[in-house]
């Protein structure tokens, strides 16, 4: 473990990337604390932290509460700033809810780190819908920022607050944008996360899963496990400080593909084509492959979870934790 | 003129480029209600249209108050959108209000067109401050976005806001990155709109001026009367709608050449180099020229005032006006 004996505060920890990291790292004589709001669209869920309430710090509450951060923040080695409103079609329902949390309450928890601990080592997760259309395929960080939903900009603007507190402030930040991540713990309720997570539900409950267009779109997809890895090279590497790296996976898998693949070996699982909702393809990036090139290089991070294995994972999982999670 | 018979609304428009915008616009058949908040730190000054106040209508109230601008805003034909938090270091002493004003503001703005006025035709005045630090001079349109400051980060949200609005819900805007504007009407209390304005009341107030640095950085300028120009060929042009444009000047100047031309003639007006002060260096881009040559190309515009002349007429506008400007 790269990380021990340390103060550790961890937004949306109760969250499906959170909580994973927070598993990961408690124990090793690090000290957790999560913070979330447990909003019931969002990915915040106690029980993916239930079994370790007696070793970490639950505090519950919102990143729009400037409050509570700015007690929080204080005295910890690491913020994993993971908490953020995560569906594209939720930021154009109601885009000032998303501005609020995925950028606002960023520069408030940026602030709160300026005047209590400018110390603290942070990593801020965004996302590849930041690029909107790829112009080009694979998609590197230079690649131009053309968001096609409200979220995109917004997550741009919380990119850009970490860099520019670190460049003016010193607050050393990394900035990820992370790919489609799947795997235990995620939200599995709806689409809001991930369309993976209604997928794996309506599969259990042996219903059709749907796949939008022509299922020629092409993905890549992240095992939870091999994000977490990545969140700690950034967060203990110095020279990520000021930096955005792109995670991605090896192998893209269209989304016919990806159906196919999840419902082998499920009987009875059957997968069919629908064409898209109206409000859907309006801010549909089509095609996206990352290029992830320049993280893989600098710091030896190669995904090693197959998507495959990782998706077996998280039916055994979610099997087992279904009335949690619906 | 190329606009007449309209309803036009102008946010910002008792300030400096939105008052000499209103002044042309007005007459023509054209019907121009301003919006203002009159923000003593910002633009707007009842002076810029006190002779006007019969012909048009003024509206007091802020773009951050959602209820005036859903009411105003039905049966435009275009809105110029100028309202904004201006001063990069102001941004960094309270970045929230510029969040308010510059991306959630333009947010409520676009959400009250896409309900009250989808047919509307917008321009928004967004700044070259979104590149930061030049990588490569002049700077094009492609030139990555590294804001040095809040300011420029939420600028770029305010111009995200806008494409998007016009690629997804066809409420046609346009984006007009301007560089460092002056003239008439411009504030000349503080540096908070431009150095140019307290330039001119120092010297005019017989105060020596002082260049931060070497005075070797260049800046490009941009008299108001050729930026009013560029703003009603924006709103007319259909190719215009989803697209951003930089302007800018023929010929890029020094800092202490700015000085010096200032100086010309001025009896006893002295410049002098200081040391930049801390807080401005830290946010400082150094040199600056703006590639305009795709809205030069596109639609034959060229700034048509010399910057030695633009400084004669903001003279002599602002020696006689100087009581309602100080």
């Amino acid at each position: 473990m790269e990380i021990s004996n340390k103060k550790i505060l961890i937004t949306g920890g109760l969250g499906f990337i959170g909580s994973n990291l927070t598993r990961r790292l408690a124990g090793c004589g690090n000290s957790v604390t999560v913070v979330d709001s447990l909003i019931p669209e969002y990915g915040g869920n106690l029980r993916n932290l239930h079994d370790l309430r007696d070793e970490i710090v639950v505090n519950l509450s919102d990143v729009r509460d400037p409050f509570s951060i700015k007690e929080l923040i204080k005295g910890q080695d690491y913020l994993f700033n993971l908490a953020g409103q995560t569906s594209h079609l939720d930021s154009m329902n109601d885009p000032f809810t998303d501005l609020d949390i995925n950028a606002k309450a960023q520069l408030s928890i940026l602030e709160a780190g300026r005047k209590n601990n400018p110390n603290i080592r942070i990593v801020f997760a965004s996302t590849r819908q930041v690029y909107g259309k790829p112009q080009h395929l694979p998609v590197n960080e230079k690649h131009p920022l053309n968001p096609v939903d409200v979220n995109g900009i917004n997550k741009i603007a919380g990119e850009q607050y970490h860099l520019l507190y670190n460049q003016v402030y010193g607050i050393r930040s990394s900035v990820l944008r992370l790919t489609n991540t799947y795997g235990p713990r995620m939200r599995i309720k709806d689409a809001r996360q991930t369309f993976l997570g209604i997928w794996i539900r309506n599969l259990i409950e042996k219903k059709p899963i749907q796949v939008f267009g022509d299922g020629k779109q092409r993905r890549d997809y992240n095992y939870v496990d091999d994000v977490v890895d990545a969140l700690i090279i950034a967060a203990t590497r110095n020279e990520t400080a000021g930096k955005i790296y792109n995670l991605g996976a090896p192998r893209p898998i269209s989304l016919q593909e990806t159906a196919q693949i999840m419902c082998e070996g499920l009987k009875g699982a059957t997968y069919e084509l629908v064409p898209f909702p109206k409000e859907r393809k309006a801010i549909d990036v089509g095609d996206f492959i990352s290029d992830y090139s320049i993280f893989q290089s600098s710091f030896g991070w190669n995904p090693k979870v197959s998507f495959t294995d990782g998706i077996k994972t998280s039916f055994d999982y979610f099997r087992k934790e279904l009335q949690h999670y619906t």
